[in-house]
């Protein structure tokens, strides 16, 4: 018999354990899940950063925490926590996630807010540059970002990726450090954030780099808000050295009522859809991780404390 | 030397004459182009029906006539054109075609029209299913529709085609003839109109077959206008069978100021802009095909001048 807490807000409770309850059978597991587990009696943990641990001290014959969500920036930095820690890498997460981003990286690209918003009967003929034409640059190139550069030259683009490290994308031009980086943003007409939070990527994207984007380039975010200066972002806006953002992440969530990023002309706010674990999908992730530790096999999508992510 | 006369609008003359002779020297064709060769002495056309050749019997030297479109319903019943025609497939209209074709399918998948115009400080969360759960029905299986079917499975969409004849399209599913047409319209949640205009396409959409579509099914329409019976789209549109209409082309271009279809709030109009032809990869083509002829081999993208297409 093996305990697993789920350690995640109740709502989510309601949504994971039937599928969860079906992965465990399906990887032959003898599983108790449950919301109330003694501490020192628990295995292993299903985590969401908004649930109800804080403390990892009590869970002493806990073997690893599973995350439910791909962000694990609420985690990593506590002390309390030095059993291994797995993200979750679902694939219908990525799916959703290149869905999220080729749809709005095409709607800048082909403009079709001017038609969505704009039909007042006057026919104006002017067709857009091919996506060969149009500079895309991406930043971060995890398992989102790799995935979502591949899916955008696959539809043309001319893309150009970014990383800490060296990355290898094949076909996909790719660069890394500060030059890199410099880079990648003077040739962005459209930029892409996703990036993992960490303390090397808080406030990347500040006034001095904002500066290095041509003038009237788009920024989507989709990655995590505290990427952003956001004062540095709603003055460039303003001036439209930016021309439009298009966000999914904020330092706040949900988005305040008030904030200006609301009101904006040349901002798009989406409620943090970009991409979502779903239940079935992210449920056979944990399973098979968990059958993989009860073998004694190291865990998938480990993360690495020290850098992060 | 080799008499090709430009057969189009003067505004294309501006546009083309360039790319056309830089495109001749490439195949190393020594040509004359001009708008006003002697008809008798003409070796080549590149027509578009909306320039000036409305009779082709003076033109007794021609050999072919080289199409700057892709549709040719404008010339394929003029009885006094009695040499072979090349349609117009050029890889940058293919290419324009495939992104106006994604664009418009995720910004619905998407739900983006309501981020895009409902910016009124409420955080509503609700992603929408995956693309993998989204069914996508092509009509017309050509070089457009098929490049467009092939890209729509890339992002991962469930896509289902059809046209007249048998196609095989490797792992997507393709359907044809009246009982293969009425499966795809009953599954097509999204519905992409890519068929030739023919006698045998001019009003399929009427309101039978519109009915047969899942309720609040979107509509897409980068083909040709007469495809679809506006009188009957308009009514579905009016108690909501049909979701949203997306269309960019029309009966007449452009469209009328007064028509409905500009003012419908479940339509969107765009000014037949889904796929130009780009004039440097159009007149390589064009080059190619003369190169061709002049070599004794039969023209690309001949035109079946019985099925009309």
């Amino acid at each position: 018999m093996i305990r697993v807490l789920f350690a995640a807000p109740q709502a989510e409770w309601e949504a994971y354990r039937g599928p969860l309850a079906c992965a465990f059978e399906a990887e032959q597991l003898d599983v108790a899940l449950a919301c109330d587990h003694d501490p020192a009696e628990v295995d292993y943990m299903i985590y969401a950063p908004d649930g109800p641990v804080r403390d990892f001290t009590p869970y002493t014959r806990c073997r690893a925490v599973l995350g439910l969500w791909a962000g694990v920036e609420g985690i990593t930095g506590n002390p309390t926590l030095k059993i291994p820690l797995a993200r979750m890498v679902d694939e219908g997460l990525t799916q959703g996630m290149v869905e999220w981003v080729c749809g709005h990286v095409l709607r800048h690209h082909l403009g079709l807010d001017a038609h969505i918003k704009g039909q007042d009967g006057t026919w104006r003929k002017g067709a857009p540059p091919l996506a060969w034409d149009r500079r895309v640059s991406i930043l971060g190139l995890g398992v989102l970002g790799a995935a979502c550069a591949r899916a955008l030259a696959g539809l043309g683009f001319d893309v150009a990726g970014w990383s800490r490290g060296p990355k290898d994308l094949g076909v996909i031009g790719t660069r890394h450090g500060e030059d890199g980086l410099e880079d990648v943003l003077r040739r962005a007409e459209i930029l892409v954030l996703l990036l993992p939070l960490t303390e090397a990527t808080r406030d990347l994207l500040d006034a001095r780099r904002l500066a290095m984007l041509p003038r009237g380039a788009v920024l989507v975010n989709p990655g995590r808000g505290p990427l952003i200066d956001d004062a540095a972002l709603l003055a460039a806006l303003d001036e439209g050295r930016i021309g439009h953002a298009t966000l999914d992440v904020f330092r706040t969530e949900p988005l305040p009522e008030g904030d200006p990023y609301w009101a904006h002309p040349r901002v798009t706010v989406t409620p943090h859809i970009a991409s979502e674990t779903r239940p079935a999908s992210a449920a056979r992730v944990i399973a098979r991780n968990i059958r993989r530790a009860q073998g004694g096999q190291e865990l998938h999508h480990l993360v690495d404390r020290e850098s992060g992510y």
